[in-house]
């Protein structure tokens, strides 16, 4: 493996798995206001976009790091989506 | 441009200018406590190294997208960590 390979590899691992600690820190404390919900839905819409033209030119790496990528970040998007409703029912119980 | 940059085009432009209104909800909100403070040094980190893989291959859209992404998650963080400490010490006052 060539040097520019090992940075490319580092970065893909780094910006894919990156995502993870933002799933668990919204699944233990149950909220997520402050995650932009314009954010997830445009990167996760972007994510598709990438996995299209990583099957269109047969890019191996491109694929895997984006499904990867969108199944953490539609994780989050689904998280939000339930503890807003939540919150705003506690809110109210409140 | 053939089909595939299409793609490519729209999935980078999109996962770019994602993080956007992450910085406007921020900056509009004064807080992004439930935003992962792991999950932006990891990504930073990451786009770090993809910049080095940029430079090293002369892949110039990778190099502005990355960038571009740089910025906007360095504001996040940044507003983050300064809005963090605003909060606490408006718990205290309060």
């Amino acid at each position: 493996m060539i040097s520019q390979d090992v940075y490319g590899f580092i970065a893909a691992l780094l910006t894919t798995v990156a995502f993870l600690p933002q799933v668990l820190k919204t699944w233990r404390t149950k909220k997520a206001d402050d995650v932009s919900l314009v954010m997830l839905v445009m990167f996760i819409s972007g994510l598709f976009f990438w996995i299209i033209y990583a099957i269109q030119t047969n890019a191996l790496p491109v694929l895997i790091a984006n499904i990867i990528t969108l199944i953490f970040n539609l994780t989050t998007l689904s998280l939000k989506l339930i503890y807003r409703n939540g919150n705003r029912f506690q809110e109210t119980a409140l």
